[in-house]
């Protein structure tokens, strides 16, 4: 859920809310977003109110306010949120009120035929687990409705703050799950295509899952420097080299086990086959907006036992509450991703920046109480 | 490694050998092959001469003799063969002269860094694993020089005569390895695309892993008639109906969890992609000569947590070993896809059959002693 | 959750009701059940209630009534059922009134952390996922009421009668969770330790998996004789035979890849490692009752790279829908296992005969309406 | 193979060798050990003789010292070897004189039935690949005859001095497999009952594969203090805690993910079972020397979905290329772990050291040219 794009958001002015009511960014139509008042939702039988404390912006967030990601116009935008409890509803057990939470990107029910079967992302159709600020009102507001509660809401060790947590709930779920989706073994080569905020997750991840040499590849020097500091051992500056020889050349034309594309686009997601050794595997994050094409070469015309691997965000508490010990026990810090801090009545001015990618931003932190 | 082709072939007489020499089908040039008298050959350490009784022919053979796979003039084709042993070189143990052995399409040797990883079919490279009459002479012979010999020729049971075994050494251990390599599980749906001889194996292998419902697709209905009798549960005939709806109304919408490519064309392959649920597999075991397009409906621009996986003929007696069991057992019984025997002294005549696909050709036996 | 056991039972009148009451069996306290009186229940939020049509007695059932596994006094039991919807609480979709379903053995929440983690059948702790007649009341009544009832009840096809699918929610899930949680492969070899109804569905499983040779041992030939049609190409009497010398005759000294205990106890427990292969897998699907001792030279000492898996009956009703698939198109059919029919104000009798294990018993059928 | 003995061994004087011969340590039956003058071997087909240069004693040894574990009287001991090919037999490609190589502790042979289904520790039968100074020659010895030369010799990056890599032979490829066959998942909670040499490698490899939370238990505070340098979130020293109580108290009740088992006695083996939540896996690298019982409270009597899982250490040059990778690019130092360097003339020192475990002794090194 994440891209580098550049776009026009039209400025909106902030808002002083009435008593029972809050402010919310509201998704108007194509190019324009902006604060709005809003009754705070109340929570139906299996859903809770959450009252957010930190939110922040996904690339897939500015394709919604591009209108390249279709959603209905009026729609409170945004799936990252950290908050308290502030209503419960009935048949939910296991929290209270004030219970500080990380909420899911993705909402599953557990109790569909897909969930059951393992696919908590499709919950109830194609994507369907992704709910929040897409087939419903989201996070980037005071407080939100959280559908399927119990299932999504994750309680926060009082060790960690809003920001340590806040990036698992999606970039680093989704970045993490690259290497686990490609089932990355002790001592694996790993190449990993693009090194924005899910790159830079998906190259901390292919740490995490133990693999022996790790390929950064961008265009970006500072996006690569900091590749580096999460676990890439080797940065590929594609304004500088070509990305495919230079892997072939570091592992003496064996090529990786593992290659992650990270971006969405038609030559990354070739280049991401083309260094596969053989009966390697790809492992595709990005969102593509065109036809992929993949070339034969490399694909040795369907008999090289390759595997190309698609994954959404991984959701659930248990998922969530997995990533948090590995924050807690300090194996990853994600916080460095967070270059940009801004308030809840900011919130369009940080579209503007992330949007436009300005001031190396890489992750932008809305904080809202 | 199989077509639907149509092609000429120049025939060849019939040759008379010398002791010390045998009769083998040669390739000689696109569209040229003729039977040739060649010396026995001779086994070195690791190696085996096998006294070939029964061959047969591949989709790719026909690729061979049409020019469309590149291999070197002069060349021994074919690599599906029973036979007894003739000869065994130094290093071999557990085998002695006599011996009826199943010999294997793919012959890795077991010891090189991609077969160590449980990649043999990848042995020393892309596609490494296949070197009778690909990389070295083959079988459609009166005798065979094995490699890696005692990796690759497994011991038939008495039980079992030739015809009963000769078509696991490839089409069926690739037919199988579709719904492995997707880990079919009890009561998946499954549809296979194209019902030749590997897609035949293919229904039988989806049946074999307990698929719960099987859809079988073609335009020939003697081959969807045979489908049936593999296993399938619905034979789609793609003249009179659009696959891609049918199989989702016989779903109830849902689509399939695991969809095969058995014929190597970019339509099929698109089709396979269109009929997977969220999460389902697509499994690849066409050979595609031109480029694969991923249309990215179905595939949820890449979010709908699918996987392509893409298998050759998986090798090695162990497989051999496992696959005969299944015979022995009567779990299947693939001698009704031979629907025509020649000697080999005819084998110019087989390939004229099998390449223009007459008579309702499945697949050829070739008795050579 | 099944034994071979002999118990007494006290027998109990057969009992009028009232309106808004139904008839059910309960358990008094060890040895002691009855037909009692009951309120027809309610459904709250996220449940149903089920007006039962069809039920069975387990294995399990038998060791509750025996005091042999604890509940409390006054505990309605029993947890295999097909009904139709009689109430549906608040929270449902997808369902409504008067559909018929299979009901879970196993009803997870979907929702915990265990649930959220793949482990359906301990949600919320150790055997969790199994509350009807063990936790809550069960379904040896005219009425049920379903917890978590969203996940845990499967639209049964039209074609489907009751007897077709009832043994789906408990003895076949098991028995064919052996060879799932064993991972059998296409060819595999596997040995059946007991064939009760859980072995002879364990027996059925390992056919669907796509085992090439199974073994069945048991000390009853009518049971071995019906493993046989199951799918068992081998049947050992322990009476006649030691099974572990004979299974290693039959393999050529090799063992098996796969060795499945149906019984629970420690002496099939042994025999069931001294039958593996190097590198083979034990799935254990019994009720063990005293501790548990691996005997070292099988086990090769803990270096035999052997694998020891217990599996709790799985649940949801994707999996339900998925075993009904099977039978729905003819790859299972488990009604030669239900003996034995009986009405509900019998079922005290059935038990008697079951526990007892007269007269040939496999299953008893118990129709309710 | 390792354990925590106290043995008598008899010292033997330092022998001079004659031009054509070396000098190896012999095992002249129970307690009595002595470097004597030996043939250089002659490599035959499939085979190498290597010049040794860094060899160590493992526990296994220790155990054949003392008589525990039988090999015949004149047998040249040691399996953990790093030297330079001094001769080449028959058939060997990829390789020459003078090239520095890391020898497996396991010499899978790649070509028969285990190697080729993927049980490469079990080639040829149980434990059967093992075979350097178990059913062959070892190589605490200045020259050692390789067999299945091919698989089993990894060529070392120049960058790798001897001590770096001699580990990851034998106990580093065992310990890290511990989590490998677990199959650890990131964010998993992982205890570890030992931390000697096997148990301090496990303890790296459970941090490698991404766990989340490792405990370290062991009753010597030298080794906790190493483990928790290794990756260990928390010591438990069994002196001063039950290790049971404590780790269920710091997981909140839920027990740990994988327990790994790494000293081979009952005690520590019952307890990694009583740690497991449910659905979790024992990992059981020990080698046990008596009957091994399952208790039935934490195993649930076989319902808890719990899995037992033996591992020998895994082979082929293609594991020892991986974990080279590991060693290359800083993921791991097991350095630490030789503590003691010997000549090989002082040998029965060294044996005399480590077997009693004096000197907070973990592995030592035998520098033999």
């Amino acid at each position: 859920m994440e891209t580098h794009a550049n776009t026009l958001i039209e400025t909106s002015p902030s808002v002083k809310v009435r008593p029972g009511f809050m402010k919310a960014l509201v998704f108007k139509g194509p190019n324009e977003i902006g604060l709005e008042e809003r009754p705070i939702p109340k929570a139906g039988p299996g859903q809770a109110v959450i009252r957010i404390s930190l939110t922040t912006i996904c690339g897939t967030d500015v394709h919604i306010v591009k209108g390249e990601y279709p959603v209905r116009n009026g729609l409170v935008i945004g799936h990252e949120a950290v908050g308290t409890i502030h209503e419960l509803g009935a048949g939910l057990s296991g929290y209270k009120t004030g219970d500080r939470v990380l909420v899911g990107a993705i909402t599953p029910c557990g109790q569909c035929n897909a969930c059951l079967g393992g696919n908590l992302s499709q919950c109830g159709g194609v994507m369907g687990g992704w709910k929040l600020g897409n087939t419903m009102d989201g996070v980037q507001a005071e407080y939100a409705l959280i559908p399927n509660a119990q299932a999504n809401m994750a309680l926060i060790p009082e060790e960690l703050n809003d920001e340590k947590v806040i990036l698992l709930a999606d970039i680093a779920s989704t970045g993490f799950s690259a290497s686990e989706s490609a089932q990355v073994k002790i001592g694996d080569s790993v190449a990993i295509f693009a090194e924005g905020p899910i790159g830079l997750c998906a190259t901390a991840g292919a740490k995490l899952r133990g693999a022996g040499q790790i390929f950064a590849v961008d265009s970006n020097p500072v996006r690569l420097e900091q590749a580096m500091k999460m676990g890439a051992d080797h940065a590929i500056n594609i304004g500088q080299q070509d990305p495919v020889a230079e892997i072939l050349k570091l592992t003496g034309g064996r090529g990786v086990d593992v290659a992650i594309e990270a971006l969405g686009r038609a030559e990354t997601f070739e280049n991401a086959l083309r260094v596969l050794r053989p009966g390697g595997t790809l492992s595709s994050l990005g969102v593509y907006s065109g036809k992929l094409t993949i070339p034969l070469e490399p694909f040795a015309a369907g008999l090289g036992d390759h595997k190309i691997v698609t994954t959404l965000c991984p959701g659930g508490k248990e998922r969530m509450r997995r990533l948090m010990e590995l924050v807690l026990h300090q194996r990853v810090d994600l916080t460095p991703l967070i270059t940009h801090r801004y308030k809840l009545d900011e919130i369009v001015e940080a579209y503007s920046l992330f949007s436009q990618q300005k001031d190396g931003v890489l992750k932008v932190a809305i904080e809202v109480a």
